[in-house]
C-alpha cells in the first residue's frame, strides 16, 4: 500500500527501504533534501513539503512521521492535521511521551483524523532484522495500516514458537502487537526502554566485577585475571542469562576487552526516565530500572555536589583532614 | 572416557545422561539407592559407597561430585580425598562458594590430587541443551577431562558466531570455558546468577509496572489494560530485550497471564549473596544485582521491623494516628 | 497584625492558635462550623464562607489557606482570587506541588494578587515548638506578612549558633526562610520530605539488622538479643546519627519495643514522589531517597505482580516446583 | 580508677585526657614516643612497651587498646595475652570486625582473660562532647570498668529525657550501654556506623537536588537558585529533618556555600561494608545503606567498567556513534 513518510534519519529512510523491498510505495519528505533524493532514487517519489507530500497521496491517506519526539513531532503533526482530511491517519513511529500522544489523539479525534502512536524497536538492525513495534491507536486505523505493520515487523522466523498460544492473536508472533487506544503502544516502548536499562545494568556490574576481581586490593591468593570477552561468549550457549544484549556485549569484547575506547558516559532518553515516573505514579516499586537509570546520570559527572557534601561532614565530624583539598 | 559421579539428583542424574549418551562411561553414586538402580539400568555402573566408587574406576581417577553446597560436598570430598590417590581429579560441580573452593584446592594439592570446580548453568533444560560450564582449575586437569566437558556443553548449535572471535579458544564458542585458577570457574558462575538476579527483576518490574498501569488510582484516561501475554511474546522478535529469561516469561504469561498460582516468595541461594559481598570486596558499586537481591528478601516477609518502626516514626512526629493499630 | 486563615484542621488550627498567643488577630473559616465556633471561642472573628473571610479583612488583605493540596486549595484560591484586590496576598501553606504554584501564581499577577508559598514543617509539635517555614514569592509581600511569620516561627531558641553566620539573612536562624520566587518556598519543602523519606529508612533499616541478628538462620554463637530501646537512647547522646527522628524512635521504642502496634504499611505524600521527579529532571542520582520511597510502596502490598513473575520465571528454568501454588 | 592505654592517636589520646580529667590514671604507651611524653606531661604515666605498661598497673590490670581495626590490633592483642593473668581485662575500643571480637574473646576466655569490645563514637568531638559508648562483654567485666566508660560517656546533659524509660538500665541516658556478649557491642556500633552512611547521602542528594535546580537543562522559569547555607541553617529549627549531621552540614555550607574545597572523593571504613553483609546473612532488605555505601565506591572512580560496557552496547545496537572515542 501507499505511505507518506515525513523524517527520513536513520530509522525513518530504513522504514522505507523496508516497505519499498516489501513492494509497498512511498511517498518521502525530509528538510534535508539529499535525504529525500535518495531514497526517491530507490523508488520512492520525492516531496518538498508537507502539503505536497499530503497532495501525492491517495486518501485515506497515511501519514508516518518519525522525527525526534517533543517539538519536532509536535511541530509537524500540527501541520498536518491541518492539511489532511477525516478519514486520514497519522502514525507517530518516534519515542513521544504518551500522554502527548493521547492528548495529541483527542485533539486530532475532533477533525475526524486518526492518530497511531508506533513505539519502534529495532535501531540499526531494523532493515535486516526487522522493527518490533508496539501499536495504540484505534482498531479500525491500526487494521488499516496492518500490510504496513506486517511488512516492517521481523515476522515468525526461527525464533522457537511459545507454547500455549493457539488461538492468540497472531500479529505478536509476527513481531507487533495492538497494545490498546492512542498512547499505549508508545506507554509499552517506553516500559520496554526501561527494562532495557535494567538489563544492561545488570550485564555492566556483573562484568565490572568479574573485571575488578584482579584487583590489587584483595588478597593475593583470591585474585583472578579473568578473560571478558571468552565470558560474554561461553555465556551465550545454555546459560540463563543468554540475550542479544549479551551477544552485543560479546561482539564489543572480542573487539577489544578492554572497551578503553568506550568513554562510558552513558546517555539516557526521555523513556528511561518517564518509566520511572510512570512506576511512581502507579507507586510501584522499581529499584532495579531506578537504580540503572541513576547509574547513568553519575557516569556524565565527574563529582556530585553531594559527595562533596559527604567529605565536607566527614571533615566536620571526624576531622578527616585529607577530604579538604586546602588544608 | 569414564567419570565417577556422587550425587544423581535433577543435575547429577542428567549429567550421567547426557554423558552416556556421548558414548562415556559413568559410575555412579547417590544414598538414594533407587536413583542408582534407575542409571545403572540406562547403561551405568553403580557403586555402594566411595569408595565402591573409586575401586571401580581407573587410575587416573576422575569423580564429580554434584550435591548441594556446603556441608554435603564438604563431607564427601573430605571422605575422597582418603580414598584416592595423586594424580587424580576431584570435580565439583555444585554452586560451591570459590573461598571454599580455594581452600579445599590448596589441601588437596598437598596429596597431589586435582581439583576442577565447575560452575554450571542450565538447570532442568541441561539434559537437551547442554549445561555451560565455567571451569577454575590446573591447565592439566582441565585439559584431562576435556572430552567430558565437550560432550556435556552445548556446542556451537544455530547460535551466530561472534565476528572477530578467530585465533582465540574455541571452547567458549563450545559454551564452556577454562576460567583460572581452583575458584575461578565458581566465581565466574556466582557473578553469572548476580546478573541473572538483575535481569530477572528488571523484567519484573517492567511487567509490574504494564500491569498497574489499569490502577484506578491513575486518571480514567491514562489508563490501560495491557495483555502480559502478547508483550511479553512481542518483545521477543527484533526487540533490544529478548533474551531465553524472556522466552520463558512468555510462556509462563501464555499459560496464565494473571500468573495466580504462582505465590511470589522469591528463594535466592547463596550466589546472589556471594555476588554482594564480592562487589563490596572490590569496591565496585553494584545497586541493580543488590536490589535484585533485596527485592527476594522482602518478597518473603509481611512486613519488616524497619518498616513498623516507619509507621512508629510518623505517628510520633505528625500525629498519623491511622498508623497505630489499637489507637 | 490580621490574618485571614482558611482551613482549621490540625495545622491550620494551631497556626491560628500560635499567631493569636503572639498578639495577632485572626479571621477565621472552615467548611466545618464546628472548628470555626472553636477558634472564635479563642480569640479569632469566625467567618461564615470565602466572601465573608474577605469582607472581614482590612486591605492589604492577607488570607492563609492551609487545606489539602490538589482540588480543595486549587478551588478554594480560584474563588478567592475573584473576591480579592489588588495588592492583595493569598499565602498558601500547604503542601502543594510548586509548578502549581508558579502557575497560579502567573495568573493571580495578572490581577495584581500577590501569591505567597509557604512550606510548613513542624506537624502536631508546631503549636510549642514553632513551624520551620521556607517561604516562595515576591520580596514586597514576604516582607509584608513577616510579622506574621516571625510569629509563627521557632525563633533561635537553645539551638546552639551555626558558626560564620555573621552577616547573612538572620530570618534562617530564626525558623524561616525565604527562598526566592513564587514556588521555590514549596520545593525546598518538598526535598525537605524527601530527605525525611531518607532519614527515616535509614534508621529503619539498621534497626532491622539489629532486631534480626538474633535470627536463628545465624549461627547460633553469631546471634545477639538487642534492646532496641536502650540502643536508640545511647545513640542520642553523643554519637554521629542523634537527630530528632531519633528522639522520637526512642520514644517508641521505649514504649513497646516490639512495636507491634505498628502496622507497617507506610504511606507517601505526593512530596516524596514529586523530589524523586525533581532529581529526574535534574539528572540527579538520588538512590537513597528513591530507595525510600519505593520501600514504602513495597511496605503497602501483599506481593507484586512481579515477584510472581520471579517465581514463574524460576519454575520455567529451573524446574523450582516449590514455587507453582497448584502443582 | 586505673587503665592502661595503648594507642594514643587521636582518638586514644584524647580518652586518656577525658580519663584524667575526670580523675583517673592512666599508663599510657604508642609506638610514636612523643605521643607517650606528651601525655605523661600531662599527668599519666608513660610506658616503654606493653611489657612495661602491663607490669606498672595493678591486678586486676584493665588495658584499653586503641589501634586501628586489623593487623596492628590484632597482633597487640596476641602479644598482650601473653603478658596479662587471670581476671585481668583487655578493652578493644577500635573498630574490629565483630566476627574477630567473638574469636579473639574465646581464645582469651581459656586464658581467663576478659575481653570487652567497646564501639566508640564522637570522633574529634568526644574530648568535650563525651564519646558515645557500645560495650559487649561479660556482665562482671563492664561493670569492673564502669567508673571509665561513666567518665567518658557523655552524661544526660541538657537533652530532654524520653518518656517511659522509667526503670530501666540508666545507663543509655548517660551515653553507653552494655549491649551483650563479645562482639555486640562493636555489632552495634557497626549497623550506627551503616546508619551514618544513609543518612548522610540522604541529606547529600537532598542538597544536590536543590543544588540542580539552577540547571540551564530545565525550563527557565522552573529555575531556583537557592541558598544552600540559609536552606540547612532554617532546617535546624522546628523541622522534621534536623540532626546533628545537619548542624554540621550547616557549618561547612556557612563557611562556603560552594563546597569547592571538598574533593568528593569519600572514602568508606569497613563498617559500613559489615553492615550490608550483616544484612545479606540476615536477609534483611536494606536498600538505602547499601546504596549509600555505593555512591561512595562511586565517588572514587572516573568511570566503572560498567559503564563503558553501557556504552559499548549503545554503539553496538543503535550506532550511538558518539560513544566510541575512536570512531
Amino acid at each position: 500500500m501507499q505511505l507518506g513518510m515525513i523524517g527520513l534519519g536513520r530509522m525513518g529512510g530504513n522504514i522505507v527501504r523496508r516497505l519499498t523491498r516489501a513492494g509497498h510505495h512511498c511517498v518521502v519528505y525530509d528538510r534535508n533534501a539529499a535525504a529525500v533524493t535518495e531514497l526517491a532514487g530507490e523508488g520512492s517519489t520525492g516531496a518538498s513539503g508537507l502539503a505536497d507530500l499530503v497532495a501525492k497521496l491517495d486518501a485515506p491517506r497515511v501519514v508516518w512521521v518519525m522525527l525526534p519526539a517533543g517539538a519536532p513531532t509536535e511541530s509537524t503533526i500540527q501541520e498536518l492535521s491541518g492539511l489532511m482530511k477525516p478519514g486520514d491517519i497519522i502514525i507517530d513511529g518516534g519515542n513521544t511521551f504518551y500522554k502527548d500522544d493521547i492528548r495529541r489523539g483527542a485533539a486530532l479525534k475532533e477533525k475526524g483524523i486518526h492518530y497511531v502512536d508506533v513505539g519502534t524497536s529495532g535501531g540499526v538492525w531494523g532493515l535486516e532484522r526487522g522493527y518490533c513495534m508496539m501499536i495504540g491507536g484505534a482498531k479500525e486505523a491500526v487494521d488499516h495500516i496492518d500490510p504496513i505493520l506486517a511488512a516492517l515487523a521481523p515476522g515468525i522466523g526461527s525464533i522457537e514458537r511459545t507454547p500455549g498460544r493457539q488461538g492468540r492473536d497472531p500479529r505478536p508472533e509476527m513481531g507487533y502487537i495492538h497494545t490498546g487506544p492512542i498512547g499505549s503502544g508508545h506507554f509499552v516502548k517506553m516500559v520496554h526502554n526501561g527494562i532495557e536499562y535494567g538489563l544492561m545494568q545488570a550485564y555492566a556490574e556483573g562484568f565490572d566485577i568479574l573485571k575488578n576481581k584482579s584487583s590489587e586490593a584483595l588478597p593475593e591468593n583470591e585474585r583472578y585475571t579473568l578473560d571478558m570477552a571468552d565470558i560474554a561468549e561461553v555465556w551465550r550457549r545454555g546459560s540463563v542469562i543468554s540475550s542479544w544484549l549479551l551477544d552485543l556485549t560479546a561482539q564489543a569484547l572480542a573487539e577489544d576487552s578492554s572497551l578503553k575506547d568506550y568513554p562510558g558516559e552513558v546517555a539516557d532518553s526521555g523513556e528511561g526516565r518517564w518509566t520511572i515516573n510512570a512506576a511512581i505514579e502507579e507507586a510501584v516499586p522499581a529499584e532495579v530500572l531506578t537504580a540503572a537509570l541513576f547509574a547513568r546520570f553519575r557516569s556524565r559527572l565527574s563529582h556530585t555536589f553531594g559527595e562533596k557534601l559527604l567529605s565536607a561532614m566527614r571533615f566536620k565530624f571526624g576531622g578527616h583532614t585529607e577530604f579538604k583539598l586546602k588544608d
